[in-house]
């Protein structure tokens, strides 16, 4: 038996992409930049890709849509675009959230490096941040606010127009990490008005190694690679068509059928949720409705995040603890530090993360496992037969 | 009738490295950072091909290779570990030639900024850079010397492992953009003692928006994308694994029939060359001999590139003129220019590129097709009417 439930780490490419790029990679194998017929062919398909993509992520112009090699760089470029802009209006603070991906947090890290000011708002205990935290840090010296659309370790949708809202009242250019929202829930950069947004083709069924980055016309984006002037000068590099090609079929696909696969995988992780509430001492991380349909993490207390993903993984489950970008480290999740939850609690969670590709047995199969790896591990731990006694207070009890 | 002869611009990719594409999408689709099963197939999978190309372009180790979304991130991040280079060790010069690929040259403009000096050294007429000319201008505070491996718009190959020499000799760390290189010549990052060199897969038909920066074990490659750990710390986002194991047997495939797809690819150029040249001010620009196999660049006095590539086209055949990286731009050629090519003959250069795809019958045509071409646009040219009735002195017998 192999179930995969780790879409928010990568999803597998749809059949339809893969074929898209098949063909590309056949038909229109010259490079866009070439003026020839085998160029002007591949131009086309480019052209062609680029207005799909806008068209679907609500750009307003398809020129809106800048094609990178993924997420990270599309964050990177991002906040570099934040740095620029702040330095010629004279800005120089940079306002983000603490649960945001590592490539935010470093590009930041980064950044704080040439001068800036960087602040991080914590979200609330329900994964969110508030529009209203925001004000009270925000000032005429902010460049660039930068909130992610849904988080990536418990899939808690932020207030993302509200947000854009805030930071606009203040001159700030907002950019939002979308990475794990399109594709998967509806978004229109021209509704929430954000000026940049970020996404990464492989988190919805498209293939590795080809992004978006949302530059709203007007801003220049700064620079992070250097080379020919592909992209409208803002990317240089052979541009990765037969990937772009996939990436619009996979989006395409994605908007299309996003009414009834939001309504199929809410449905499996509402299923797959009370089966695991079940158990007892176990906290569903973030609100519980304001999600992305397919993320979830739970905390189970005394028992270690690896421990269960390993007997998960011997019974062909794959699931994750934080993300897989953090992976590797024994550091406890930045974001659930982030929404508040004790120490003790932070080493213990599990992402379990669905696609519209997993079905109904999958989910029983998957609860299944968690309940009884969960019981046997609890049963060895010495912090849970604690608790049980009596001679330890349960953490989770006290951070409800 | 359609013939491409512009693989230098990009190549076709390869049955086999697309095929090995597909399975990998298919079979290995979990993120390698994943510690699960899914996750642990694709680590195995990206393993295998850093050790298939670490063995394929000399790597002392398997570690040494960064895989990165292509050629200008590698040159980018190439020249970025040079500057951190710099400041750590306080030398603040990086010496390169006027030759190069815009992403050398475009990351050596930034790298200004930065307060670097750059120092480029011309190519001699034959389009080689020699090492006495390197020796004139290094000094102590050299942090990096940047040479290209082969120029990508006309050919010629250069002494990297002298010019490496000479750099170490006076402490610099050494990149080369072998991007036309690999996968055409032998190379071995050993054998050159490179400390960095970048290659881009797309150019061996290998799958776009992959590329190689081969790092030295000990060089820190500074981080021009911001994320998680991934490539060793270096280069963060999801590996584009399918696109990796492509590259890989792409390359395989180019190392294990490289002798005779050199002996074969130089049999078309010679036979083009000769055909070429039996027209009257014709110009081969670059060394004859000293040159990869596939590329030849050509100027004809009295014409116009663009006008001639659009008679090429209009006849199926895709060549170029310059690089289209370049392309669009109504710039003369920096790299004729920097060969000390007279400013009139620095607009009508045509570059015709070849690979082991192209068939003796294909040459001929070209061949006829290039000389119908010119004599007709000739017969249209003023300054050509003016040359032969001697009212015009000819530029290319002055520059010869």
């Amino acid at each position: 038996m192999s179930i995969y439930a780790d879409n928010a780490a990568t999803t597998k490419i749809s059949k339809n992409a893969l074929e898209t790029m098949n063909k590309c990679a056949e038909n229109c194998f010259g490079n866009p930049s070439s003026p020839h017929a085998h160029g002007q062919k591949a131009f086309s398909a480019l052209y062609s890709a680029r207005n799909v993509i806008g068209t679907l992520i609500g750009a307003n112009v398809a020129q809106e849509v800048v094609f990178t090699s993924g997420g990270s760089e599309s964050d990177t470029q991002a906040i570099m675009t934040g740095v620029a802009y702040g330095e010629k209006y004279g800005k120089n603070k940079i306002i983000s959230s603490s649960f945001e991906h590592p490539a935010v947090l470093n590009a930041l890290k980064h950044v704080k490096t040439k001068g800036f000011e960087v602040v991080l708002i914590d979200p609330d205990r329900d994964g969110i941040v508030k529009p209203e935290k925001l004000e009270q840090v925000i000032d005429e010296n902010t460049a660039l606010v930068s909130i992610m659309t849904a988080n990536n370790e418990i899939g808690t949708i932020q207030p993302i127009k509200e947000l854009c809202a805030v930071a606009h009242k203040h001159s700030a250019l907002f950019h939002t990490d979308a990475v794990q929202a399109i594709g998967h829930i509806p978004f229109s950069a021209k509704e929430m008005n954000v000026d940049l947004m970020s996404a990464s083709a492989h988190k919805f069924h498209g293939p590795r190694g080809v992004g978006i980055l949302y530059v709203k016309a007007g801003i220049q984006p700064s620079k992070i690679i250097y080379g020919g002037h592909q992209e409208n000068d803002s990317r240089p590099g052979t541009e990765n068509l037969p990937a772009i090609a996939g990436m619009a079929a996979a989006l395409k696909d994605s908007v299309l059928n996003m009414k009834q696969n939001m309504e199929y995988v809410s449905s499996l992780r509402k299923k797959l949720t009370q089966q695991i509430l079940t158990l007892p001492n176990v906290l569903l991380n973030g609100d519980e409705t304001k999600r992305v349909p397919g993320i979830m993490n739970f905390v189970f207390e005394g028992i270690e995040g690896e421990a269960l993903l390993l007997m998960l993984d011997s019974r062909g489950i794959s699931a994750s603890s934080g993300s897989a970008c953090t992976s590797g480290s024994l550091d406890p999740s930045h974001v659930l530090k982030a929404i508040g939850l004790p120490d003790g609690l932070t080493h213990g969670n599990l992402r379990l993360s669905l696609s519209e590709e997993n079905t109904e047995e999958e989910i029983d199969e998957i609860a299944k496992a968690i309940i009884e790896s969960v019981n046997k591990l609890r049963s060895m731990s010495v912090t849970w037969n604690e608790i049980l006694s009596g001679k330890r207070k349960s953490e989770i009890e006290s951070a409800k």
